[in-house]
């Protein structure tokens, strides 16, 4: 089945608000073989939202609008769409209620623009946002289906997963059985992985497809199968995967669906380790992708966002007298703040990071008094520690780009090399 | 002038990655009031490309596509456009070169596939990509440009506004003046703040225009303005947006665009206080929103992760008595939480999170052997502990949804109660 995406809102235009819900239902869509097949960003405007449901109606049997249901007045789809489908606005009784729940458990008191959420075309069926004020309205014609949800990510997700999807599916059967498997590998480029797997890639079977999602410092490969057989799918799709896997097992970070910070947790827990951070440049960025994940503390115990030089060395027992001839971007930091993370929280494993994100805070090569020539720091140079069970080591890697830029490298790159370690030990 | 966008990639429709760029090319071109129109997200798929570009000539002068253009052969994208504008593909020496000189500083052997990025239309003018080896194209035609930029968003945004935006202003320069003023609030509802705008709102001169753009904890009202005077214009607007800052005074966070980081970070400078940060729950959400930010080590020292209660203990001097009988989310361990890291970094002002970010975790309600009945904790509870200088405060919220959002949500009331606790010093 395949899909189009109308997302609305001026804020989405402007660069305000940033379209994640259209990736994600793709993703909530994925697993029962459901394509996007485009997604149309749109502007608050009626002519606009108009001319898009045309193209969307015409394009594919199932068309999903987010967004335009706000109760501020740059909101106009509600009224556009009970004219494209026809009857008239109504308020609808359980809306109200809803509204009014919602209101009185986050204890705050309800207005007439909100109040108003609760009008609805008499051609719609309304689902019931369960999670929010804006209703789900559900409009059909010829045989097709418009389904306008709200904006806020995490209303439209948690509503089309637990209610819209399941009745989508009522109405549209599946008739072909779908299957993906994953495996993300880092340390390779896009190019040499291509070329690595070109032989296999074209003996690949007609009803297969791979498909190269990279991303930096990590590239995901991502295999496609359909086929009206579910069991022989299955069995086939795993087959290739354990082929693939094997063909690229050197830069294997994950042989399944997901992010770096889900695999080390994984590695972590395989080898029974504990693990923490010791961040300078990245400031918690990989802490952060680590608490992201739901149950992540049988693993990650926490650490330090060791920013100014006196916490590296109040909180982490760096030597300041080293920082003062080294730097703070050193080897000789990165080798103190891994070992003293370790020691403050008693983790197994620990990865610092100590650099210069940007986009300035670059330095010239430096001449010590007994001769030592310090070489120049240019900005995305970031030096990195691990320690693993005793063990210590450092590497340095000069990143690219502007300063968010450098630190989602450099996590990455942390988050690698704690995998490696693990696996090495 | 209207642009609009096309961006290419299967990875954009599965939802593997999120199209930023559409958002960020709008914002380098608010400035000059050029305004994105439309924008489709399409599959690598030659039919729906062309489809794409006819719509987006038809609809506005100017054309911006991202992505389509890597190595490998996914993409499609070049030889479409090739066969769209005329010509034929050959090999441009300068992109050539470029390439060359990117991988000899990165240190990787180039390959077949790299090098074929080289190959251009005749039909294009080529501009240089200085920061990525996929070159830029220019096509013209009938007064209409079209330009085709690769994918990766550092490289797309850096050409854009370095090369591309500049000759498109060339190309087509602006005939009238357009401004636009911020105002940030928090703490207030969108409708409430629409009824307390409206009177305002509808008074506004015709040629200004206020947007409410919600995020979670957040409400930035941006107004926009235009005219053929540019003195005038900059004079009006100026007197309108300190008239609406006024109105909002209570819940002002900020009178110019910035990020709830920034406008922290503003506070604190102006105050000559620095700040530090002690997360559980949040897991460094705070610190890598605030690093996040170049030059934030003169405000923002660092902070420990205090994901265990063990590195709460060791680290922040949070008394294990004090976690065993009140629980570790709780007012009490948030308020040692702030004095300890405080007392570790030596900051002026300090915020700690403990919270249950979910999905599982939480509590009943436990009546201890002396008596003292310690409450129920739903999943959303975060207890937040508030330290500035010398002055120590806590309290809780209860935030809906799932764990992203709470460590989000959570993470703004951190900043915002930052905010009110450096205005109140």
């Amino acid at each position: 089945m395949e899909v189009s995406i109308i997302a609305i809102g001026d804020e989405l235009l402007i660069g305000q608000v940033v379209d994640t819900n259209s990736g994600n239902l793709a993703k909530l869509m994925a697993p029962f073989g459901w394509q996007v097949k485009q997604v149309e960003v749109v502007a608050d405007n009626a002519e606009a939202i108009k001319a898009a449901i045309d193209r969307a109606m015409m394009s594919t049997d199932v068309v999903l609008t987010t967004g335009g249901l706000g109760p501020t007045k740059d909101d106009i789809t509600k009224p556009l769409l009970c004219k494209y489908f026809g009857g008239e606005l109504v308020r609808d009784p359980e809306v109200t209620g809803n509204i009014e729940e919602i209101f009185r458990k986050r204890g705050i008191k309800m207005n007439t623009l909100t109040a108003d959420q609760a009008l609805v075309p008499t051609s719609c069926r309304v689902i019931q946002n369960r999670v929010g004020t804006a209703p789900i309205m559900w409009f059909e014609r010829d045989g097709k289906v418009l389904v306008s949800m709200p904006g806020v990510p995490f209303e439209t997700l948690q509503m089309f997963e637990s209610a819209i999807m399941p009745q989508l599916l009522e109405k549209f059967p599946n008739e072909e059985a779908i299957e993906h498997r994953t495996v993300i590998v880092a340390n390779v480029t896009e190019s040499a992985l291509a070329i690595q797997l070109d032989q296999w890639e074209r003996a690949l079977p007609e009803n297969f497809h791979l498909a190269y999602l990279p991303k930096p410092g990590i590239i995901r490969l991502r295999l496609d199968g359909h086929g009206t057989d579910g069991a022989l799918l299955k069995k086939e799709i795993d087959r290739l995967h354990a082929e693939l896997s094997e063909i690229v097992k050197d830069n294997v970070i994950a042989i399944h669906d997901a992010t770096i910070g889900e695999a080390l947790l994984e590695h972590a827990r395989g080898a029974r380790l504990t693990v923490a951070t010791a961040e300078s440049c990245t400031g918690g960025a990989i802490a952060s992708q680590l608490t992201a994940i739901a149950g992540c503390s049988d693993v990650y115990v926490g650490g330090v966002v060791a920013y100014s030089n006196e916490l590296k060395h109040t909180a982490l027992g760096v030597d300041m007298a080293v920082i003062e001839r080294y730097g703070a971007v050193s080897s000789e930091v990165a080798a103190q703040m891994a070992q003293g993370v370790a020691k403050l929280t008693g983790a197994d494993v620990a990865v610092a990071t100590t650099g210069i994100a940007g986009p300035t805070g670059a330095t010239g090569e430096r001449r010590l008094p007994d001769g030592l020539v310090i070489e120049a720091k240019p900005v995305g140079t970031v030096w990195f520690g691990v320690y693993a069970k005793g063990n210590l080591m450092t590497f340095c890697r000069c990143f690219p780009g502007t300063r968010d830029r450098v630190i989602d490298r450099a996590a990455t790159t942390a988050l690698t090399a704690l995998i490696k370690a693990i696996k090495a030990n």
